[in-house]
């Protein structure tokens, strides 16, 4: 090994910046024949100088401005885990691409926030850490399948919220439990705002899309819903019918432009999407070429994401470099409005059992010309709330939408509609 | 698009040869913005100039001499998809390769055979699509995990064999029947030896062996066995039992070697790899920071494996390289021979119908110190021959072996016994 080391810099030693440490330690002899060179950590930079992070920081120098990093001359790459779309995270990037520095990042809502801007300031950045952790599902579609036009990219992109749904229909319970328990054991932050309400499905999707589709990242196109509103009704009412509840991820280009969407789904239960429980994230893209390709694995914690960030390195280490969205030049293709979604819909119900009231029900769906796929109703009890599922066509969601609002206001429904879109994927 | 564009030459023009033609013609505008520069055919070779491809081939320099490609001042890079480990495939890459002219090549047999000898030529020898078709799984193990220590890689890498035994479970039908079907569909070739025995999937798992672990090829030390032996009978049993039979190739690292071997194996009917069916393949990798990722596709077909080695023509246009065997120093950790297997087993009897069989059977595993977990049989047809099924905790396979003779020898043993591995995946 005669190659002169990679230095890097690391700020923000939490999670992901200890555990890239960790794996730098623990790997170096196969990471520098992989790299060609050893890669060696010559910087830090964290709040609290005095925490204890499990591994050693002797020799390292210690920066108390993380931005400080960038300008120290004997660091050649800058990773930044430290997180969140501005402050020192997108200031340091900044610095580093400024400096000429390559950046490798697992910030994914700095890139969904700012990656267009970025990518514009020229250099390297890289940023397999920051869509399904240990899965290679970047370098898979940057790179891998880089030959193809693709026509949808989607998956499980949050694993906190496949850990709530999994358990729920598992064990029957309703969300709240779910995610008190997932808090608890550590699978939910204590806020668990951006993971359940797919903001942060909403950053990865809209990471995917762009290098997908080869065009500028566009965050404020994604449609975002998350799973607060997936009861433990819906879920074992889907079972019944032969779907499971995700909340998946969909990217897709069509002639008029792209779609992306972040919402709970029913997927068919032999879907191999549907199989993919728990924590853990799966990534599909469609080819032109290549088919469906799925890849499944572990999509959040310290050891998968390290493994993703030190790739990143080892690629730099060996020159192996691409643009950050896949191309110099990008496309414009325009991004699709919700409204304008064509699809088939699960629509749940609570009506009084009185006569007359599928009739209304029915006759709105007819009135908006959206087509009846199926019906069930669970259960009689004279004059009380039960529940009724429509499953239809696929139609407009302009149309859906129209149906909805006039099907809440009838007097017989007691409930706001629980509607859940139908994807065969 | 001001750089140079990338002159390939492409030797074989059939499924995949021609694929790789089509795929640079219909998508050129893309591949050139994500290989920052396009890339066009400059020369051809095929056996037959006349034969129509399905693809415009005037401009492009043809010869009847593969080999000659490599000397071609305009080629910059050589595309070898004649096939065969011996014979002008191997000519072609060789002079290639001397010539200082990057190959990219979907021929898993030259790899698997010659593989450590080409790496020590020197060069850039790119070979995605030789494993897995259209899945990215050379790259994701190459370079997307590159940062772990692997314990284990392993894949359904066999699409005709995977269709067979999903046809034959699907419908009840034997073996025969259903290549016989295979080969008029096109699923199977006309001497399916190659794959149904399990040597092209050996092939793959000796290459994905070399790349996990970072060793020569070694395909001398796979233990093969391919499908023919797999009834309809034990099909339906490992169905009962909860399992799917799936030929998996499947490499191991412990502490005292590698182990591969390619075999057919009971999965779990829960696990991910045993939901992988009909010609789809699946690749799993299991790394000490990523965990476990697993990858699946369409692994032939012209579309796929041109998918894949445009890929790597997109890498060499970018300047990505990556040594042979992912690092230019490989280990000499030694191959594992098969009677060391530890795991366990599935073996099922024909048997007469009389008192003291199962004593005997039982007594010789007892003798071999092989514990059952199972026992189950089917069906008494009192001195006829009865299938009866047993299952083992893990044991040694020198041991089983040795059981295995003793128990076919019983005078009441009245077919070979079928012996099927469970593998916990
Ligand atoms: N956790 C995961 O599984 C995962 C997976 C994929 C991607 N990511 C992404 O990785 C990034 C890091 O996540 P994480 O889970 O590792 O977060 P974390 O555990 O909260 O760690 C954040 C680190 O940043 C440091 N930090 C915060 N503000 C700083 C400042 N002003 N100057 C210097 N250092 C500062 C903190 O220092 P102190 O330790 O001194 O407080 C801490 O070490 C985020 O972008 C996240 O989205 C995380
Ligand atoms: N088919 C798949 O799905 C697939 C998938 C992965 C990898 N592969 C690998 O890809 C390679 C090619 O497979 P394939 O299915 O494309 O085979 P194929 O359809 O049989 O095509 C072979 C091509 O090589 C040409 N050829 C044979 N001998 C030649 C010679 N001496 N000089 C010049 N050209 C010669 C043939 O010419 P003529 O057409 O004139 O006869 C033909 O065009 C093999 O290594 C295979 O293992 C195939």
């Amino acid at each position: 090994m005669t190659a002169r080391p990679l230095a890097i810099a690391i700020a923000g030693l939490g999670t992901v910046g200890a555990g890239v440490a960790k794996l730098l330690r623990d790997n170096a002899d196969l990471i520098a024949a992989r790299a060609g060179r050893p890669i060696v950590v010559t910087a830090i930079s964290a709040r609290d100088r005095h925490k204890d992070r499990g591994v050693a920081t002797g020799g390292m120098r210690w920066y108390d401005d993380p931005v400080a990093l960038a300008d120290d001359a004997g660091v050649d790459v800058v990773v930044e885990t430290i997180g969140g779309s501005e402050g020192p995270a997108r200031a340091l990037v900044e610095a580093a691409l400024t400096a000429g520095k390559p950046v490798v990042t697992a910030n994914k809502a700095l890139l969904a926030v700012h990656g267009a801007a970025l990518a514009r300031m020229g250099g390297t950045l890289a940023f397999e850490a920051a869509v399904a952790g240990g899965i290679p599902a970047i370098k898979a579609i940057r790179e891998g399948l880089a030959a193809n036009r693709l026509s949808r990219v989607a998956g499980i992109l949050n694993g906190t919220c496949n850990y709530v749904l999994t358990t729920m229909r598992e064990r029957g319970l309703q969300f709240a439990e779910v995610l008190h328990e997932a808090q608890k054991l550590g699978y939910a932050e204590a806020d668990p705002a951006f993971d359940i309400d797919g903001v942060d499905a909403a950053h990865k999707l809209a990471i995917l899309a762009a290098l997908a589709f080869g065009r500028p990242v566009d965050l404020a196109a994604v449609h975002i819903e998350g799973i607060r509103g997936v009861s433990a009704l819906d879920i074992a009412l889907a079972e019944e019918l032969g779907f499971r509840i995700k909340l998946l991820g969909i990217a897709t280009r069509s002639a008029g432009g792209v779609s992306t969407r972040v919402h709970p789904c029913m997927v068919p239960k032999g879907a191999a999407i549907a199989r993919v429980e728990g924590v853990f994230n799966a990534v599909v893209a469609e080819g032109d070429f290549c088919g469906r390709v799925m890849l499944e694995g572990r999509g959040a914690g310290a050891g998968p994401t390290a493994s993703a960030v030190v790739a990143d390195l080892i690629d730099i280490a060996r020159g192996r470099l691409t643009p950050v969205w896949g191309a110099e030049a990008l496309d414009d293709v325009p991004s699709l409005p919700m409204e304008a979604h064509v699809g088939a819909y699960y629509l749940r119900l609570m009506v009084l059992d009185r006569p007359g009231v599928i009739a209304d029900v029915t006759g709105i769906l007819r009135d908006e010309r959206i087509s009846l796929e199926s019906m069930l109703q669970r259960g009689r009890a004279p004059g009380e709330a039960v529940p009724v599922v429509l499953t239809t066509h696929d139609c407009e969601e302009r149309q859906m939408r129209v149906a909805i609002a006039r099907i809440a206001a009838l007097e017989t429904v007691v409930e706001p509609p629980a509607l859940i879109r139908i994807e065969a994927l």
